[in-house]
């Protein structure tokens, strides 16, 4: 099943999809609806009937809006780490980003005071259910699904001092979606492609199955520092391609296009805007 | 004036004090009082009465308890930072907090899995209204006003990778208030005394004075990178004297009192607890 948040009529609806199309809910979006004990019910007999809504790229939102909490991992694809020479870390490295820095799938990157503007292609794991200090099965079982999120990040401000926060906090410079993909069909352990693309060209390929510490590994360990809740968001963090990572890093300019992919999921594509 | 969130009857009201006194108010906390356009007018007409509420020490709660946004300053004293030796830094070190990790003036710290535990006395800075890349004038406008912190740390968290965060996130475990002092009574700048003792033994001793990034320029600053809304917090780092910067450092035990005090504001008893 398919979790999405539409634009409609100046506000936003839940939305749930199979792979016949999508049907439109009441709750105004996704955090929403999986905030109701029933939600899974209704999402199912929603899709029993066969009457489906046409929904365009554009209409699609930031699916999960308001978490309260979104953890990111740094470094974790163990393919790029060993081939940047460093060794396979013991403990995740993890920082914050705020509710924010969210924007739609194919939403403009409306960015300032930056020179160094970078992508970052991640795997999004989102919540379902509340969880504290939780094992890897349980923290399993509380994963929601999946979504498509890219952490474009400012390293003119990230670079400033040792803390990453300050060049990941923009605002709506963080897309995710184009919606939630629910964990019953898929297993990123099992290996999704992932990919960036800078207008044309694929700047990134990874795949999930590099991932260091998986979505339940992390939720696992996030969860024994605090609770997580339905909505919250953990970011798996980037494969090799960054921008940073160049001898001579081609930076984001206004009007490139951004084009994030996760095999399973879905697509964003983004247009970087200078203000 | 004072604003604080008081515990009633099994849940919480705000409440708003001068030197005669406390008056419980119907909003549920400080933080639901100052989304209301008008609370100043309504403040000031309460604290008019010369009717005053006794208010237990300990029935003083977190007093902005929802915060959209906790941003933390790094080393931040400047004569802590010339007495390590360091250059005084260009730009603030920021990291984050989530609201769960805050709790109440003399609630107990409640912690587990942890074999380093630091204080780190802070002033705390609550903002009061919207701002976004805001100059050092309209920064210093939108203050609300003080409160003390403290930034309970555990270190051994802190150093399991570069980033801080998650030995920073523990829920409850940043204890907050015990009210706010609205900016109009208090200029950090013109020097308060901050002190945090462990037990009977004053631990840190340091001055506001010595800011390197005084509220006004964190504020300022922040809200150059996202916007600031009523209630979010900025702590503002902590003069020297944590147990990470002793030979052999004494960290937090079971049953130690953690006194934390900035002069002018109030003071935080907390007693550790490990679990």
């Amino acid at each position: 099943m398919r979790l999405g948040t539409v634009r409609r009529d100046g506000a936003t609806r839940a939305a749930v999809g199979d792979d016949a199309g999508w049907v439109v809910l009441d709750e105004r979006d996704a955090q929403e609806l999986i905030g109701a004990s029933d939600w899974r019910d209704r999402a199912a007999a929603a899709l029993r009937h066969p009457a489906r809504t046409a929904i365009d790229e554009t209409d699609f939102a930031v699916p999960v809006p308001r978490p309260a909490k979104i953890f990111c991992c740094g470094l974790n694809y163990r393919d790029h780490i060993v081939e940047t020479g460093r060794d396979v870390p013991e403990y995740p490295t993890l920082f914050a980003k705020f509710a924010d820095t969210l924007t739609g799938p194919v939403d403009d990157l409306v960015v300032h005071d930056t020179a160094k503007l970078d992508w970052e292609a991640e795997l999004a794991v989102v919540v379902g259910a509340e969880v504290r200090r939780a094992d890897r099965e349980q923290a399993r079982a509380a994963i929601l699904g999946y979504a498509v999120s890219n952490d474009i990040s400012m390293r003119d401000w990230q670079q400033r001092t040792l803390q990453w926060l300050q060049g990941k906090a923009f605002d709506a410079t963080t897309p995710i979606g184009p919606w939630i993909v629910t964990a019953d069909e898929l297993e990123p352990r099992d290996g999704l492609r992932i990919t960036c693309a800078v207008n044309d060209e694929v700047m990134q390929q990874g795949d999930t199955a590099e991932l260091v510490f998986d979505a339940a590994d992390l939720v696992s360990y996030v969860s024994g520092i605090t609770v997580l809740r339905p909505g919250d968001i953990v970011l798996t963090g980037t494969p090799g391609g960054v921008a940073l990572g160049m001898p001579e890093p081609r930076w984001l300019r206004d009007g490139d296009v951004v084009t994030t992919e996760v095999e399973g999921i879905g697509v964003l594509r983004n247009t970087v805007r200078f203000e």
